[in-house]
Order: structure tokens, then sequence, then C-alpha cells
């Protein structure tokens, strides 16, 4: 065979496999986003439509895992993704995992782009992520994981919702808010925004507050449940307004994801993750 | 901070930087593209709108990491990009590199889809590419790589350049021509393309008979000088004929792919790079 | 300072640490044993003065690691040591882990060897033990880790018990013991035991048939309470004869060894690590 | 088999092959030498006698693995391997690598203690090592790793010179020869011995002040030729004095050692192996 006097270079890579009988979890993180939302001219501080780009690239990874893949966890420009723990998919070779996730999270992300985007907002270049993969030995550490994730989101996105408040409904520039915030806590940053803009921090949006979680093999009917958001007027009247975030309600619905999700019995939360709640309900599905 | 009780989870990431100071090869392969190439339609053996599509992909990668990536080669559904050796892009460290290049190059491969295939044949669902990296610590160890693979694909269009004829326009089903073509070696299937079909292997586009190399760095001038192949019956009139490929002879061109390589000074070329030529010519481009 | 010319090939060392919150076992075993013990002139199938002197190596280790190492497991030529799932010894680099272990037990299986064996025979040359790390999750998996390596002493003592037996006392060449045994399941060899050498196999001293656990952390009291082989004949006085193995009772008994695990409140045991009752009862102290 | 329900727990040992045709160097290195030292009453700032230990205990490695070994260096409580490039010595798993090397390197310290001790000074407790893998994938970065160390001996060795001539014969505490020598260069160092002492550094035993270079595969003949240290007096009369340090240089030869060293055809050598002069010299031998 020609391919003989070469094929020794085969022999130069190197085994990867991760330990047996641990969670293993894919975390995919956009390179540059900050950049690629100001080009893309995302609205601040979230933009729906990149959070359905986010949830349409997500879900064609549960798709295409289905069988090894329980739960997706994502907010902002990154994803998570458990892979149970029994699964030999791969071998459990690391670079087979992260590459095969981050690329299908890649391809989807531009696949669904203009669904989500729409024709006004073309896309202008290929997007980046980087991804690794981290395993922990128990449920415990994995819920963990995940609740690292989630208070990140609500840090974040308490954070973000008060400097962008600040900067385009108080007038103040980018310095100003970020001054102002400075030397705030959680309880400084939610009165801020109730007393200086009526806002009640826990009336937005949960898919902003939460970020969303994505549960493989729902229970047959659950999957129908996906959680659609109830518009904020409806659920707290005291602080409706004519407010700009209104009109966001109606964005939160993709119907396309939807019908994507519940082809697939991919359920769609935004909820608590840190609370024992979710794993109370969800705790078999997603680890047993 | 109220991430600290969960924070602790960040140390369970193990390092996985490779070795300093050898060659980094990144190599992206299409996930199950034999069924990918099918629903998309393919041409067979080739399909010189997918072997774009690739391309365009790839130009992206090594626009995106033009200081660190001196080389590409691909061919099929697979490509390698070389770091070069004294590289310490994302320190070195593994799942990075292989995350992002497998990223871009699936992004990228979705993104210039359309301008590849044009409207008649839309991309169905995202592809997924698996990637790994693997180190070489010496020069002839990377050149012998890159001949592997270079091998490889000769290999491969050999058999199927004789295989498709035998189908297409010497009546056979698939089994036979495989059984037909079960013992041949290369000798053999080159006499059986011109005794057969008049078909001389070596004036089969050298894009499909070499894969593609995209030299980053190019001298200034050379990068204008990327290959663009001469038109089969202009080089062997010979052996022109009104058959089908010669339609091919203009597909081959894609002007907004050789704008992009323009653009970024990366040189396209479809040549031998198991010779001493190549390395004499790009030795010190490629590897200095 | 001289040294920074050089100093850059410090950062060719690559971080291997371990995943952490999973049990550390590092396995060492003999290199090329079954010629040292024959140049050495052990006793078949048992040797109790290496046994020894492979616990005094053993006692050697914990005593080094003790904050960290909580139980350690041997029979003929291989010990386990458990490292706390907790631990962050060497922050759990693996090569340190492994050789810090591995020269602790060589050096003391060299030091302890006079005591063990006595003027009669002297160590002929030093001798190589590998080792390796291998990590485990859950505590399940630590004990059938465990039961294992268990299993195995029982499968292997069992077998060489039988065949020297019918080399020694049954007059077989080793190629005709070995035919007899080859188609024998367990059941098969304790009959043979029994039928032929009126040997039941359960008399057998503990520390062969068993191999041997040592506990660190034991608590007080118990560390005075390692296991002190009875007598056979005392046991099992039917099966008393004033055969040789009877002689070795005595030997059993090494006092050296006996005063250096009480000084480090270290308990030596020869009993069944695969049932329940082991766990019962030393659980807390090993796994707590 | 009865045991085959555990046996799964075999498949979480990870592969750690180390890349091929890299130069791999095993390090071994004393832990708490510091404390041994102390209590071993070694003399200050070398100890002949530690050194032989440590010399056998390397030529004891080098003897085990001669096949794939082909140089060691060593200096203070540290000792270098290297193992040829195109070795596949345990498939190049690392922990295999570097268990055998320092158990062997461990044992090898302790077995010979005595012929390097005598009688007067016995081993109070096994001593421990560590030990690390290092790949390089040139010849030039072994070549530096072997400066470095040497670098590190010398820099270390004149500063202990220095420390301990300041200390034993002028008469300063241990803190008032610290505080002389902080900001000291090289250049000072030398002229303070010259000038305080009468001792020209270049005249200091070159065991003392290269290190120990160990040369397997030495071409016949030549593994005759091991430095043997001229006499001091011999070679420098002017400096000849009644000094204690005269005494030492009997004790430099170990007919043991040197011995032991020919019959394995391994040439001990104390010399300069940053130049090129080495290189020319064992280049072939020791890189080819
Ligand atoms: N305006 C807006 N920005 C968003 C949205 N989602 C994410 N981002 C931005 C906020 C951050 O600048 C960025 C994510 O933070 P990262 O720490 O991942 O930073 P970045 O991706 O720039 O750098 P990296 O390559 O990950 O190190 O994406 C959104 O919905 N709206
Ligand atoms: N018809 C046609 N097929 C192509 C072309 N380029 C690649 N292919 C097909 C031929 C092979 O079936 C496949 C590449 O072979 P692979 O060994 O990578 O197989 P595949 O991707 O199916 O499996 P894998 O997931 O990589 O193990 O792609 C093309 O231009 N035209
Ligand atoms: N006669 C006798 N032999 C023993 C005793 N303990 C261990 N052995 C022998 C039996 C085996 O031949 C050998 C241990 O088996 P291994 O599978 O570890 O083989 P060995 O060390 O020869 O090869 P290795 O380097 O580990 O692959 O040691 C003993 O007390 N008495
Ligand atoms: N007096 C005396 N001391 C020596 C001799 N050879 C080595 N040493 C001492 C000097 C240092 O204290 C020690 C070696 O330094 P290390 O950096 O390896 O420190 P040590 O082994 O204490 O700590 P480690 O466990 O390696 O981090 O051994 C000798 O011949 N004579
Ligand atoms: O994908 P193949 O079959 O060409 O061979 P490979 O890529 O070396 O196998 P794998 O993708 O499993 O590493
Ligand atoms: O990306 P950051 O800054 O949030 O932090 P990180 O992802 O842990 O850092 P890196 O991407 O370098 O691993
Ligand atoms: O042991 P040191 O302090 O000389 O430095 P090191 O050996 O590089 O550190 P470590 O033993 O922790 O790898
Ligand atoms: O040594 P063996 O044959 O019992 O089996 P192993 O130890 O698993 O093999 P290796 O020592 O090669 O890892
Ligand atoms: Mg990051
Ligand atoms: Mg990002
Ligand atoms: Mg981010
Ligand atoms: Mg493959
Ligand atoms: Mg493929
Ligand atoms: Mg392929
Ligand atoms: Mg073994
Ligand atoms: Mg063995
Ligand atoms: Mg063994
Ligand atoms: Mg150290
Ligand atoms: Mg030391
Ligand atoms: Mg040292």
């Amino acid at each position: 065979m020609a391919n003989s006097r070469f094929e020794y270079v085969r022999k130069y890579e190197l085994d990867d496999s991760v330990l047996m009988n641990t969670w293993i979890v894919v975390r995919v993180d956009g390179r540059g986003f900050s950049r690629f939302v100001s080009e893309h001219h995302f609205e601040k501080p979230n933009d729906i439509r990149g959070i359905h780009a986010m949830n349409f690239a997500a879900a064609q990874v549960m798709k295409e895992f289905q069988a090894d893949m329980t739960l997706a966890y994502g907010h902002s420009d990154e994803y998570s993704f458990v892979i149970h723990r029994s699964s030999s998919l791969f071998s459990r070779r690391s670079s087979k995992l992260v590459s095969t996730v981050v690329s299908c999270f890649a391809s989807g992300f531009v696949f669904y782009w203009n669904r989500c985007f729409g024709a006004d907002q073309p896309l202008l270049y290929p997007p980046v992520f980087d991804a690794r993969v981290v395993c922990y030995p128990t449920d415990e550490n994995l819920k963990d994981y995940l609740s690292w994730r989630q208070a990140d989101c609500h840090i974040n996105n308490l954070y973000n919702t008060c400097f962008w408040y600040l900067v385009q409904k108080g007038g103040r520039t980018n310095v100003e808010a970020e001054a102002e915030l400075k030397t705030t806590v959680s309880a400084d940053k939610n009165e801020l925004l109730f007393s200086k803009f009526q806002v009640n921090y826990n009336n937005i949006e949960p898919i902003f507050r939460k970020g969303t979680i994505l549960v493989g093999h729902a229970p047959d009917g659950e999957a129908k449940n996906s959680e659609h958001p109830v518009p904020v007027q409806a659920r707290d009247s005291s602080n409706a307004s004519e407010d700009s975030k209104s009109s966001l309600v109606h964005d939160v619905e993709n119907e396309a994801l939807n019908g994507f999700l519940a082809d697939h019995k991919i359920l769609k939360l935004h909820r608590d993750l840190i609370s024992q709640d979710f794993w109370e309900q969800f705790g078999q599905t997603v680890l047993g």
C-alpha cells in the first residue's frame, strides 16, 4: 500500500479519554462575543433573537447526542452540555467530544441565524466558539457546576440590567453607570431598579434572569410543557408600563424553536437550578 | 460574592496543554459525510461546490489564526491545519485549539454554503465535524504527516474515479465495479481509465488529484498567483472530448473564494506535497 | 542569572494532575518478580519472609503519607495504596504521587529486607517496582477495585496451593500439575486439596488466602488489635499434622513489623474485603 | 471467571503515553534531603560518600535500562536520565517509566549505602525520591536541559563552597555568611575564595563543580577511561596545603563503583556539558 511509508505518523496521536463514571460537561463559549454582539447590534442587555439562536444551536446539539446527553444549560454566549456519567460516546475521547459538540453548536448557530434574526440583521461573519470538557465525579458536583453557571447568569444579568437602565433611561454615561454600580451588592441593585425605574427585578423575563435549561429524555407529555413565558403585564400588572420591554414579550416566543424542541421531545425551562425544586422534579430524568 | 459557594467546581478543569516546540496539527473531518454528501446530491466522485465550501471554511480558519498557522491541507471531508511549533496560541491548550479551529471551520462551512451551492441546493441541516490535535516533533514528521494525507487523497481519488467511471459510463452496478477494482493496483487503475474510457488520470483536475494546499504568510506577490487550473482541453488537447467533465472546468473557479484568499494573502495550490519541490519553494514560508 | 538562557526548558513540563474528588489508587507491582523470587529462593507458593518485607515497605508508605492515605492492600508482589478523595497531596500531580509512593516502597523493601530474611538470604540486587495511578469516582468503584485485587489473590493462591501440593507432595512434574489443574474450577481445587492431601483450604493461613490490609487512622485501641493469626492446629485440630506447614505458623509473626505498625497506629488485617462486613466495621475510618 | 464482576475497574486506567520521537528525561530528586543529609551527617557542602551512593544508584538504573538510556547526569540530590527519542520502552507510558526508574534508583541507593558509607554511618530510614518525565523535541532542547541542570550545579556549588568556607574557616555564623553572599555575583565569589581562603575554585574537585555524567553504550575502550580525578596537589601544587580537603582526594575513588561501571561499560565523567566539546566527543554515542 502506497500509504505505508507515511502511515507511522498516526502513532503520534495520543489517547485523551476521560475518566469513566464521571459526569462529562462540555462548555461552549463564544469567542470575542463582546465584539460580535456589538457588530450585530444586539439589544442590551439581552437580545432575545440571540438567545433564540443560542437555544436553537443547543437544541441541535441535544438532538445530535440525545442518547447520551440529558441536560443543557445556557445564558449569555455560553452553553453547557451534560453527558451522562455512564456514557461511552466516542469512548469518552476528549477531543472527539469537544469537537463534535462545538462544531454542531457553531454550525447550528449559523444555520438558524436567519430564522431568529430575520432579514434585518444578516450574519456578517462566521462566529467562533471555544469549548472544553470538565468531569465531575458526583451528582453533587454536577449540580454545583450548574449552580455556578446560573449564579453567574444572575450576577451578570442583574448588573447588566442596572447598567443599561442607568445608561438608556437614566441618562448616565457608561463610565458614570459603572462607577455608580461599583460598590453595590445585589440588594442595592434590586433597590436601585425599583426606586429609580419602578422595575421589579423579579418580574423581568425568567429567560433573562435564569437562562435556559434544556432537558432531554423528557417523559412523554412533559415535552409539550416547555415554559412559554407569561407576558409581564399579566403576571404583575402593578408594574405595567408602556415601557419598551413589553414589546419583548412577543419576541420571546419563537415558534420555529418551540416546534423543533417538541419534535425532539426536548423540554425548555427558565427556572431555578440552584434550589432543590428542580432536582426533585427532574433529578430522575437528568441523573437517573 | 454569591458565586463563591459553587466556584470550587472550576478547579476540576484539568490542564491539557501540548508539548512545546512541536508542530501542532489540528485535523478536522466531517462526521458521517457519506450520508451528508448523498443527501445534498454531491457529484461523484468529487463535487467542486463542496470543495469550494471546504476551502472557504479553511480559509476562514487561516484568516482567524493567521499569526500562528502557516499551512492547511484538505481533501474529501477533511482539512488539516498546521500551527507553528513556536506558537503559544491559547498557551497551547489542546481543547482551546481544537474547539476554536473546528467551530470556525463548521461555522464558515455553513456561512459560505450558499455562495458555493447557489439556490439549487440549500443546506438541509447543520453539518458536524470532529477534530483532533496531533503533535509532531520534527519538520520531517510534519512533512510525512502531510504526505500521509495526500497519499490518502491520491489513493481514494484514483479508486473513486475508476469506480464511478465504471458505474456511470461503464454501466456496472456498484457491486460489479467494486469487484472489478478489488485486486487492482495503481497501475491497473490508470490503465483501466485509459483503455476503457480514454481518460488520462494525470489530466484530471489537480484539485481532485492533489487536494488543496493553503499557504499563509505568502510572500508579497505570490498570494496573487494561487493556482487557477488551466482548462483540461488547453493543457492536453489530445484528450479533449465533449465529455461532461469539461463543464466542470468552469466551475472550478470560484471568484468569491479567490477574492477572499487574495484579500488575506493566502495562497491556494493543488500540487504535490510529497516530493521535495514543494518544500524547496515553500519550506521557508511554512517551516521557517 | 547564569541559569536564564537554559531555564526555558522548565516550561516543557506538562501538568499531570488527576481529577479532584476521586479516590486515588497507587498500585505498585514487582518487576520481573518471577525471577526475583526464584533467585532469592522464596518458599512456594508463599514465602512469609517476603510477605513481611512487602508489608514493612507498605507500612513505611502508610507512615510517610498517613495524613492522606487511609488503606493499603497487598498480596503477591503487589500493593495498592488508597489516597483519600479529598486529598490535595502534591496538588494531585500524578507523577509526584506515583514516584514518591513507589520509591518509598522500594527503598523500604530493601531497607527492611535483612530484618525479614535474616543472614541466610542476603538481597542479591536492588529490586524494581512499577506503579500507576488510577482514579475511582465512587466509593463503590473503590470497593470493587479492592475486591478485584482480593479476588485475584484468592484465585492465584488457590491455584498455586494446588499446584505446589501436586508437585511437592504429589510427585507431579510442573507440566503434569499444570495439565491436571487446567480445567478445574474453584470447587474442584478445594476438593483436590482435601481428598488428595487432607488439606482444608479454608484453614490455610488467612495472610496467604486473603492478603494483607493496612488501615491507617485506626481508632485508638484498635491499632493494637492487628490480627495475629491463630495457629492452624488450634483452629482445626482435625487437620493437625506434623506437616512442614505448621512450622510456618511461628514465622507468621514478625515482632519488628508488628511493633512498627503499632507505633504508627496502623492496623493489619487478613480478612475478606469483598463482603459487607469489612465495610461495616471500617467504612467510616477508610472512606469517611 | 470469578474475577469478572469486579474486573470492569481495570477500564478506569487511563493511557499516559508520551509523544513519540522526543527525548524522554526522567528526573529524580530526593524528597526532603535537606533533613536527610543533616540526619546522616553529610559533609558540607559535598559529601563524597553521598555522591557515590547517588552514582551507584544511577549506574544501577543505567544498567537496568541500558538498551534505551544513553546518558545520565546528576548532582546534589538529583539525577536526570535520558531515554532515547526512538525508544518504545513500556510503550512510552509515563507512569511505567517514572516508577521503574525511580524505584530502581531508590532501591539501589539503599542497597549500596553501606558500601559507600561504611559502618560508621548506617542508614537511619528509607529515603524517598520524587520523579517526573519531561519530553524534549529537539537535540538542542535536550542539551539545553542538561546545561540547565549543570548550571544549577555550578551556581549552587559555588555558593555553598563560599558559604561553608565562611562558616567553617571564616568563623561566620550562618546568618552572617548568608548576608555576606547576598549581593555577590560569580566573579565576587571566586575572588572571595581566593583572597580570603587561598582557594582557586577551579581547582576544586570537578566531581563537585561539574556533577557526574554517565554515558552508556560507550565505545569499547572508552569505558575504561572513566575520569578518576587527579589529586588536587598534583594538579596545582601552588595551592597545596595540609588542609582537610586533601583527605577527600582519596575518598573520591570508590573502587566498587568503578568496577560496577566498568563491568557495564558505563563511562563516568565530571566535565562541562554546556560547551560544545562534550558533544563533539560524545554526540554520536548519546544522540545518534
Ligand atoms: N448586548 C448583548 N450582549 C450580550 C448578549 N449575550 C452576550 N453578550 C455579550 C456580553 C459579553 O460582552 C459577552 C460574553 O462575555 P465573555 O466573557 O464570554 O466575553 P467574550 O466572548 O468577549 O470573550 P471570550 O472570547 O469569551 O474570552 O457577550 C446579549 O444578549 N446582548
Ligand atoms: N460524492 C462525493 N462524496 C464525497 C466528496 N467528498 C467527500 N465525500 C464522501 C466520501 C466518503 O463517503 C466521505 C468521507 O469519508 P469518511 O471516512 O470521512 O467517512 P464519514 O465522514 O462518512 O464517516 P466519519 O464520521 O468520518 O467516520 O465523504 C465529494 O466531493 N463527492
Ligand atoms: N514462590 C513465591 N513466588 C511469589 C511469591 N510472591 C510473589 N511470587 C511470584 C509469583 C509470580 O511469579 C510473581 C508475581 O507475578 P507478576 O504477574 O507480577 O509477574 P512478574 O513480576 O514476574 O512480571 P511483571 O514484571 O510484573 O510483569 O511473583 C511468594 O511468596 N513465593
Ligand atoms: N551537606 C550536604 N548537603 C547536600 C549534599 N547533597 C545534597 N545536599 C542537600 C542540599 C539541599 O538542602 C538538598 C537538596 O535540595 P532540594 O532543593 O532538592 O531540597 P529538598 O530535597 O530538601 O526538598 P524537596 O523535597 O526536593 O523539595 O540536599 C551533600 O553532599 N552535602
Ligand atoms: O475516521 P477514520 O476511520 O478515517 O480513522 P480515524 O479518523 O483515525 O479514526 P477515529 O476518527 O476514530 O480517530
Ligand atoms: O473565559 P473567562 O474569562 O470567563 O474564564 P475562563 O473561560 O475560565 O478562562 P479560559 O477561557 O481562558 O479558560
Ligand atoms: O523542587 P524545586 O523547588 O527545585 O522545583 P521543582 O522541582 O521544579 O518543583 P516541584 O518539585 O514542585 O515540581
Ligand atoms: O502486569 P499484568 O500482566 O498483571 O497486567 P497489567 O499490570 O495490567 O499490565 P501492565 O503492567 O502492562 O499495565
Ligand atoms: Mg473563556
Ligand atoms: Mg465569550
Ligand atoms: Mg461567556
Ligand atoms: Mg475519523
Ligand atoms: Mg468523515
Ligand atoms: Mg474523511
Ligand atoms: Mg503489570
Ligand atoms: Mg510483578
Ligand atoms: Mg504481580
Ligand atoms: Mg522539586
Ligand atoms: Mg530534593
Ligand atoms: Mg534537589
